[in-house]
């Protein structure tokens, strides 16, 4: 059996855990009739955005597999859709999964903590393998069938791997973008408005069935959180792995045939660390201390340990058992790809530690907001700026590092290796995060199911992990994007060389091109987060003025004796968030195409070729900055209204509170819109420029 | 008469002008006795700020000169020391100035709008030629000592007048980063904390004599918004010219004696721009329509026109009439330098114009945010937030579009003269920003003198512009370091390859070493804003406690029977000012050294110089947008509170009213602090750069 069947079976294993799984979580008991009712709801609006979400995407997808046809061929436009597809298939999947686990989660919570725990993390597993799996899966069948069946070459003059490995990536990233951003959208308009008329106005707690945007805002975590998330994953896993098997085939010379084995190493990598992930989910298990965290961090743990000798044992195989001769032309051997891997591994473990730091409740990033509230909702929201801020320092400063060692190592394919080794764990990370919308939902269920109020207290509980876990994945993926980020752009300056040996692309950052490039590209993620609050706070504002109208039009709403028009609230949200994701999608495949043409225009071709690669590194440079204070003071924010409800500073119903809330609000499209879709949008930016550079030399 | 004696007069001209016109202002009378006691309260607390602040700063300003005496002599110390010595007497004047006016303001008030305005606007005018004029007479009289007295010659190998005007802008710098940031504090500490606890938990008006916080707040404006951008503004008037010179010095060759000429032309167009200012100052009249921003943009414009002819003039006389022939080794001719000094005009145009359309009330930004402050707190945040990401995509644009039109003209030093010709109005932009603080105050000593309701309505009337200026003047501060940082950086890499000829310092985008540095220096204005606003939230927390503290020691404050404690106040808010302005002011002092010694011993000292050239270009990249967004957005929150004052979306006391006044809380350290400091910043930690470089050269 060859290594590139192997890492077909390892991704297949995926496939058969989530089956397997999923039928477990199915046969578990849903719940009481009013429960079933509750989730059906919830399932049917989840369902119709994903229909209309993607149905809108289709249309965008089929223009851009046209034109990829047209300039660069059949079997690019073919990775293109199949990126496409299984993109949005991932997404599909764990939304289905998630709207029937959550139901079935609240019911388990009644026999006690352990069932809820155990029910919605596998909910979240189920997903998590899927989107590692099917990730490996597209990458190794379609290299599979490039190289084995129509037998086109790697490392040499034939580009067709590479392009299509390139365009499988972009299929990828342009369905995450949308999905993250139309989800994101929807999410938090749905979130912010039911708060605002609910909580605020109102006066009713959160998840009352009296609130006609509570339905909205299940739906919501379903879509983006779930939905979105896994979109986002499956791309950034994608991205990853084949921009490390590109830059392989660009970089790596004088191998020969054993060049095909070298580029299986990340597939390889990618399915051994799918055992560990699988494993590791075992392992999750409250102990005596019934700390809900403590039991995630074992099940990633395990992961993460056993996935040291599965690395090392993958590049073993495929060094022939030969760690310390060179590989091919270059300075490094089996071993410090190892060591290089190792780094992705502890880069990651960083990154979560120092995550849970600005977002956990129990360190003074939090504590210092809750305290801020005390003074009103102005010195809330400046000390979550402030934290939101100050909480990009620690992950840039481990990037950094991160960067230098792995450069001293092996190179730019060290670096590429530190990225494919957080990659490699996303089935775990992903199931830790996909866990939270199942008992965010749960939550509300049991609330609007009118529950026991120690089911609710159990649910809570979950939720509040929840709460972290997602936090600490957005930082996971931001910082595994800025490293993907960095290889794509040594693809790019790579690439550029190949194609256009004649031209004297001066990178320098004397060239004020190169300045002009990094100035627009740090204004990407500027002007995408401020498209994408603004799309939240506009759609938000006419969910208010829904649930006011539904308020007064039937006043029987809030003594139980009418039942608000949930249905109506969903279809409002999905029209705007599909309405709102188009143009802020677009904007960074169009502005490096802009970019380049511009300044090519005014400075010549080899200009405009500095300023689109600055452009790059300029988004990268940004991007990494905007993402991670908006997930961050978003996270941090909002563990501080939990904090304070957790009777700190006066509790809920103080003014604190009442400022936490706000704060809350501030926070929810930072870390669930515009600061997590920035993501895709780091690595589209990249890969467009790449498409852009084949292109270019095809015609 | 040669070239440099006439800039000097011109400088001495400016403070000719400030002394009339200070009499002027003097003379006019100071109202009533109740109106002069509560100015001497504001006076005398400026007073007590201003000199703990300078002694505070005077002890690191004679460490760090005692550093340069060792390291690069006794003349860069003495550059060093002067430079530090002017910034702060430009910031102490025009705070005398401005709390001295500020009463006769609105004495004048009781007269008529147009007798206000005058008053005000002739304080401002006072300390804006101040600050150009004490500016221009600090390099010009430097620069003829050293190459008219001591005969040292520029050009060659002598580098004592390159590294001494370095140093003294570094001394500028090094005072105004301390200034701007201390000052911010304190105002925005005073600002929020008198707003939180008065406005919001007392219910009484903003500037309410029962508000313990009222006279530190009104001590703010003036050691913040006048004393604190004056010396910001002198330290870029000296950066950019200074920075023009010396760019001029290292990149003309084949000039001969002729160069000296050349460098003076920088001098001479700012002496020039000092007649035009004056001038302009003249033409601001209220015309029949009464409007106050008509009559400023009316001296505006006056000066922009006149300014046209007048750099044509010396550019003329520079080149002996010849404006075709190419200067020295270079590409270009006298012509040119004058299109790019146009360009620099149109730049600050445009970007006034682009910083009135984000802070104005009448458009489509501020309005959105008043409308969203209907559903709420949370709302108004986040589309503030909104729009203050959006608002850096126009100047990034401007900015830009500039950098490649000045290249294509004239190459770096195009771009040296664009930034030249901006900062040349500074005498006009200050005078327009420091108008501000004046009317601020006016409108507060007439609420806390209890004068007449229409005499309230004017003093409004002409703070409201004032919001504006200020927001403007931002714009034009920010927009114009980031080209003088450009400039400073060119200077960087060209001194480099003079002193160590023998490295070979990559500085391509592909070098992992500039990746890395990018990343630093992105990270500095994150870091500098996390704790400048953490500063503004903790000192701010401290006047909600004493406040409230005095309320509850004195009942009697209420009810008009006691009088509160203002002095306690104000002594409050100067401990937490200076204590909090210390470590975030050295960060970019300390930072691009640091980065050189680690970087270097990681990766050899050429990536030491590439690394630390990269951070440079990362602090202006980054701090542009930070900078940029923090301003805008401020504004933009400010004026849409003040448009709901005016009667909109409910009128004064309403909840879009509430949450307007948290989103102005929430935008007074992003605008007043945080924003306008990284201004400085990003200017020290390239004029560091240089000077480690001259010391390790020396070393």
């Amino acid at each position: 059996m060859n290594l590139i069947t192997i890492a077909i079976v390892l991704g297949l294993l995926a496939i058969v855990y989530g089956v397997v799984t999923s039928r477990q979580v199915l046969r578990s008991p849903a719940g009481s009739e009013k429960m079933q009712e509750i989730a059906a709801a919830i399932q049917e609006g989840a369902q119709a955005y994903l229909k209309r979400q993607y149905s809108t995407i289709a249309v965008v997808g089929v223009i851009v597999a046209i034109i990829l046809a047209l300039t660069l061929g059949p079997i690019s436009a073919t990775g293109f859709v199949i990126g496409a597809i299984l993109s949005g298939l991932t997404g599909f999947i764990g939304m289905n999964i998630s709207v029937r686990a959550n139901v079935r989660t609240a019911a388990a919570a009644q026999k006690g903590l352990q069932a809820g725990l155990t029910l919605a993390f596998r909910a979240g597993a189920i997903t998590g393998m899927l989107v590692a799996g099917l990730a490996l899966l597209a990458i190794s069948v379609f290299f599979w069938y490039l190289t084995g069946v129509t037998g086109h070459t790697v490392g040499g003059e034939d580009r067709t791997v590479v392009e299509a490995l390139t365009a499988l990536a972009f299929g990828a990233s342009l369905i995450s973008i949308f999905a993250r951003l139309g989800g994101g959208i929807f999410t938090k308009a749905a979130d912010v408005g039911a708060d605002l008329v609910g909580k605020v106005e109102a006066g009713i707690p959160e998840d009352d069935p009296r609130n006609p945007a509570v339905i909205a805002d299940n739906v919501g975590d379903n879509v983006g959180d779930c939905a979105g998330m896994a979109a986002d994953l499956f791309e950034t896993y994608v991205v990853t792995v084949g921009a490390t098997m590109v830059l392989s085939a660009l970089l790596v010379k004088d191998l020969g045939d054993a060049l095909m084995t070298f580029m299986t190493l990340p597939l390889l990598i990618g399915g051994a660390c799918i055992v560990t992930s699988i494993i590791g989910t075992y392992f999750v298990r409250l102990g005596s201390s019934q700390n809900i965290m403590g039991a995630m961090y074992k099940g990633f743990l395990v992961t993460a340990i056993l996935s040291i000798p599965a690395i090392y044992g993958c590049i073993w195989v495929t060094q022939q058992g030969d760690m310390a001769s060179l590989i091919g032309n270059q300075a490094f051997n089996g071993m410090d790809l190892f060591w290089c891997s190792l780094l992705g591994l502890v880069i990651t473990g960083l990154i979560i530690w120092i995550t849970e730091y600005y977002t956990g409740t129990q360190y003074r990033p939090v504590r210092s907001i809750a305290k801020a509230s005390e003074t009103g909702h102005g010195t809330n929201v400046i000390q979550g700026l402030a934290i939101s801020l100050e909480a990009t320092a620690l992950p840039t400063i481990v990037i950094v590092a991160g960067i230098i060692i792995a450069y001293q190592l092996a190179g730019l394919l060290g670096i590429a290796y530190a990225a494919t080794a957080m990659l490699a764990l996303a089935g775990m990370v992903v199931a830790l995060d996909a866990y939270g919308p199942v008992t965010d939902n749960a939550g509300g269920i049991a609330e609007m199911a009118g529950l026991d109020d120690n089911v609710r207290t159990k649910t809570d509980a979950l939720d509040a992990v929840g709460n972290t876990t997602k936090a600490v994945t957005k930082g996971y993926a931001i910082g595994s994007a800025g490293l993907a980020a960095l290889v794509l752009f040594a693809a790019y300056t790579t690439d550029l060389r190949e194609f256009f040996p004649q031209l004297d692309v001066d990178f320098s950052l004397e060239n004020p091109y190169v300045i002009v490039g990094l100035l627009l590209g740090a204004l990407l993620p500027y002007l995408f987060g401020a498209m994408g609050m603004t799309a939240v706070g506009r759609a938000a504002g006419d969910v208010v003025l829904d649930v006011r109208a539904q308020f007064r039009e039937k006043p029987g709403i809030m003594t139980y004796e009418e039942k608000p028009d949930y249905a109506r609230t969903v279809d409002l949200v999905t029209k705007a968030a599909i309405k709102e994701m188009i143009i802020p999608s677009l904007l960074p495949v169009l502005a490096p195409i802009a970019v380049y043409y511009v300044i090519g225009w005014v400075g010549g071709q080899a200009n405009g070729f500095a300023a689109l690669g600055a452009l790059l590194l300029g988004v990268i440079v940004s991007g990494l900055f905007v993402a991670l204070s908006m997930t961050s003071g978003g996270g941090a924010w909002d563990n501080a209204k939990k904090y304070i409800e957790d009777g700190h500073h006066g509790g809920k119903g103080s003014d604190a509170h009442k400022a936490a809330v706000t704060g809350d609000t501030v926070g929810d499209p930072y870390k669930d819109t515009a600061g997590p879709a920035v993501n895709p949008m780091i690595k589209i930016t990249n890969i467009v420029a790449l498409l852009l550079l084949a292109a270019l030399a095809a015609g």
